[in-house]
Parts: structure tokens; sequence; C-alpha cells
């Protein structure tokens, strides 16, 4: 018998957010805890399971929640493990989907990354409802991907499939990336490639711009947009340049899957037409020609304050991981 | 009832082969026809039912038929049709699945391009057997590709996925693309690709080569390999530009989806270690950390004479496209 609600984790290098999600992609009521307050993962994990079990008491769905669905950042749909995590202190590798279902009595539980989860999130309530082939992009601090085929997501033979933030959009000279290599994507069209755009263009180009009154250092993707919207032409430029690069890129993954359509989301998606009037540009002529007019750029149709937790939750609901104690019966937790 | 045998048959510019293939992949009996005898498509039909039929019947095949498979260039598995094909003379829009079970009295037909059907024969006979995740790569006068996550085709919203091919290696100054945009893989990394880069490096390099003994616009990626097996160094380069550019590409579709293997078929993945030494180097090279020495680079196990129809064959199995006569009652054929 299926059960009314999910609840849907999303942990967050600063906070980690939950929330009581019912069938239709309500958030019945949600909550959060700071990710970092414990160096120990099993204190971390006391502390989730103190607070989401007020939760459920104060809304009377203790004995509802029909499964967990966590999105982390290289979270392992196969294995339920965050792996070499940046930016988490628990250690390389970190048995989440084992430690969250031991610590809820049993409850099945489905970790994946973050962008995966934003993905299932957009096609369970949001702009992607009803499509069986697209690709959420995330434009964050770093770029992200989510790729459904099939209706299907995609995690391939090791559960690391779509890492679009980096293809290599730029083969010779290319930026280094925090991954190491250079050339990504990611280097380019995420908020911190926007501001380094922003620097290289101050520092190549002589005409004024009213970037030019912030310190270079410290110049954000945000104060690009806003000198933009007052007519700057060099920050208009500098959306020029991101959009044609981001659109070209998009062309080249209509030629793996052939999506109906691209999601865009994050603060960068953000930018209006800005944004959107060169990436489209750049996207059509590029496209190889049986795709041209055919996949939509979109964006993200959830709130932003509830796309993280709304989509670890769509994933709730098909979770299966099911941690068994070693000592108890199986089926013993439905004596409770 | 299953029956024993399927029917693969491969549409190609010149010949059309078809064979009779068992459970396990045995190819019972093959035969062909040319493709471009008949301009009128009705007639090419009438002769390929013709033809298929003697064969049926020398191997007491009538009656054992389960479904039939086609391969052709640009052929749609959605709808059935070939669509605008570039070498094919019946014009732009053509009803393949439905004039072929309409010929063969509503057995099951199933379309798809040839790179697609390669990949199909891969995973039901050959190098990708057992494999939920993979890439097929065919390297012939073109660049083709056929995907294969979770254990099915990527075919796409619009049965057009998998034209990797048409992935933009370079983004300034490419080379032209028969696809009409410029910097595309299949312009650098196809036999005729290669034979371009060596009319390039024949002009730009003063250095003596074997190849300069060949008249220039006649040079093929045959003679290429010819002269490296010599020892020929310029030749040798050709290989070395042709697998980094390659191997390049081939890291970048991981980041898509994560592939167990990537399979080469065709001509120039027969040159050894000539083009896949410096592919594998450019490949680990430029992988994603996290994909590193994870994905395989391997070779077709299938016979190149029989992998088309083959391929052709596997999707023989899943046809469930059955013209129906209108004036038949539906279910009649099984009484005859």
């Amino acid at each position: 018998m299926t059960k009314p609600y999910v609840l849907g984790v999303d942990i967050g290098g600063t906070n980690t957010v939950f929330g009581i999600v019912d069938a239709r992609g309500h958030v019945v009521a949600s909550s959060s805890i700071k990710t970092k307050k414990h160096t120990n993962f099993d204190d971390y994990i006391d502390e989730l399971h103190t607070e989401v079990t007020r939760l459920l008491e104060a809304n009377d769905a203790e004995d509802k929640i029909q499964g967990i669905g966590i999105g982390a950042p290289n979270a392992n749909y196969y294995t339920g493990e965050i792996v070499n995590p940046p930016n988490l202190p628990w250690g390389p590798i970190i048995p989440l989907a084992e430690k969250v279902s031991k610590a809820f009595n049993g409850i099945p539980v489905a970790v994946t990354n973050d962008a995966n989860a934003a993905a299932l999130g957009e096609m369970t309530y949001g702009a992607a409802r009803g499509m069986k082939d697209f690709i959420m992009i995330t434009l964050g601090t770093g770029v992200g991907s989510g790729i459904v085929v099939n209706g299907q997501m995609v995690y391939g033979h090791d559960g690391n499939a779509g890492e679009l933030g980096h293809l290599v959009v730029k083969r010779n000279n290319g930026r280094i990336c925090g991954c190491g290599r250079t050339g990504c994507l990611e280097a380019y069209c995420s908020a911190t490639g926007v501001a380094r755009t922003a620097r290289e263009f101050l520092e190549i180009r002589t005409e004024p711009s009213l970037l030019r009154n912030i310190e270079i250092d410290s110049i954000t993707s945000k104060d690009v947009y806003d000198a933009a919207l007052a007519g700057d032409k060099l920050a208009k430029e500098i959306f020029d340049y991101t959009g044609r690069i981001l659109g070209e890129a998009l062309a080249d993954m209509c030629a793996f899957s052939s999506p109906q359509a691209i999601v865009l989301f994050g603060g960068l998606a953000k930018s209006g037409e800005l944004l959107m009037k060169p990436l489209k540009e750049a996207f059509e002529r590029s496209l190889f020609p049986i795709y041209r007019g055919k996949t939509k750029i979109i964006l993200s149709e959830l709130k932003e304050s509830d796309a993280a937790v709304l989509g670890a939750s769509a994933l709730g609901w098909e979770a299966k991981y099911h941690y068994e104690a070693p000592n108890r019966p199986v089926g013993a937790e439905n004596l409770a």
C-alpha cells in the first residue's frame, strides 16, 4: 500500500533542507539543519533524524512516508554513497543511503546528485512534465546536468553519467576548470565563469564600463547582470559571449539524445533575454540540420526555494534501498 | 509463439543485403539486390519481396519469420520512414516499414538507421553482449553512432538521436562538413577526413613522404595506412592527429552517458595501434577525472560482411509495426 508522502532531502554545502511532499508536489512542511555542524557523519545523521522526526510528528506524518529521496553533491544512485565530495567534511566515501535507511527504521531510500534530482523534480512536477526525453542544465556556481532518455534518468554504467558542465568547449588555451582540466563549459557558463569573463574583458578592453567602478576581483555575475540591465555595453557583450558558448554546447548535446526540451535552472538562467537571445541564436545556428526548430530551450517551472527538496522527493517514490538490521527478521519493522 | 528466425535487411547506397538469422546470430542464408535498379519505390519493394521469398523458400523458412528488421540511411524508428536520404532515388519521404510489412502479408517490421542497427547487432551478438550502457561509433565514409542507455537504444523524442559524427570538435576555422556546418568530428575522423588531413599535411609540410608519390587528389585513407605501415613519418602523424581528435571527442561522449565501453566499427577502426595508441592516450588524458580508467575502447566483434544484416536482424525480434490491409479482418493472416 503506497503511503501518501515522501521525504525530500537536499544536502548542500551549507544547509541540509528537508520537506514532506505529497503526490502532487505540494511541500506540506519543511525545515533545515546546518550541514557542517558535525564533522562526524553519524552525529550529522542523528541530528537529521531528530529534526525530521520532529517535523513528521508536528504534521502527523510519522507512518505516512513511502520513501526518502536525497540529492547531494557526488551522490551515486547505484551505490547509495557520496564519493569524494568537494565540500563536505565526512571523508571520501559516505554510506548515505544505508545510514539514513537505518536511522529511519528501514524506510526505502534513494540518492542521486543534485542536478539529477533537479531533473527528476522538473519531470515529476515542473517544466518537463510528460516529457520522455529532455536535458536539465543547472547554471549555478558550477554547471550541472541531468539527462532523461525514454522517461528514465541516465545514470551510466557507474552512476556518474551527466556531467555536461565538463564538455570541452575550448580545445586550445581554454580556461583552467575546477576539475583540473581546461576549456570546460563550466569555466565559461557558470556564475563564476561569467565573473571570469568580466575580468578578462575588463583587462583586455579599454572602453568605459560601469563594471570598472567595482573592485575587479570582487565582480560577480550579479554585478554583470545589473550593469547590463543599466545599458552597459561591455556587460551586454559578456552575456552575448556566455550565451553563444552555452548555445553552441547545447546544440552538441542534441546530437546525443535529441531531447524534446532543454530545461535551464539556476541564477544565471534568470537573466532573461540578455542570456536567452544570444543563446537561442547560437543554438539554432549550431544545430545539425535535422534538429533545427525541434528542441525547445525552456526555464525551470519550480520555485527556487522548493526545487531542491521537490527534486529529491521525486526520487523517494521509486526508492528501493531498504536497510535490514542484521538481527531483525525481515518484515519485523511492520510489527512495530 | 515466437518463430525461429528473423529477416535482417541492410539498405545501402549500392546493394540491399538481406539474410535469414536465427536466435544465436547465425546467418542461415543471405542474398542481395541492387538498391538503385528501380527509381520507383514500389518496383524496388516488388523485387525485394520476390528475392526474399525465393531465399525463404530455398531454406524452408516461409512461415518461420518472427519479424523483419531493416537498417537504412536516415531511417526513423518511430515513423518507419526514410527521410531525405542523401543517396537513394525514391523521394524525400519513403514509407519503408509500411510497404515492407504490406508486401510480406503483415509480418512485423522495424527500421532504424545503419549506425543504430550496428549498435543493436553488437549488443545482441557482438562485443557489447551483456552491456546496458555503451556507445557504438562507425568509422566509414562518414562517422555514425548508436547509443545504448539502460539496455535501450537512444532514439530521442523524434527518432533522430545519436549523430555524434556531428559533434563540433573545432569551433574556429573548422573544416566544412557534408552537413553544411563546419568543424564536425566526421570531417576529421572518417575515411574521407583522414584523406583530407593527408592533403592538408602534404600541402603545408615540406618533408619527404611516400604519399608524395600519389596524385594528391586521389589519396585515400588506405594509402595513408599503407604508408604508415611502411614506416612513413608523415603518414604516422596523420594517424596521431586523427586519433587525438577522436580520443578527445570520445571523452566528451563519456560526460553524457558514462558508458561501459565505446565500440569502434568500420575500415578505419582496423588500423590497429596506428590509430588506437594516440586515440587511447588522448581519451584517458581528456576524460573528466571520475571517468578515468573505467570506459573501455573496444573493436566490433562482428564479421564486417555479416554485421549490417545481423544488426538489422536484431531489430526484427522486437519489431511491432504490423500493416493491416484495410479490407482484411484483424487476425485473418493467421488463418492462411
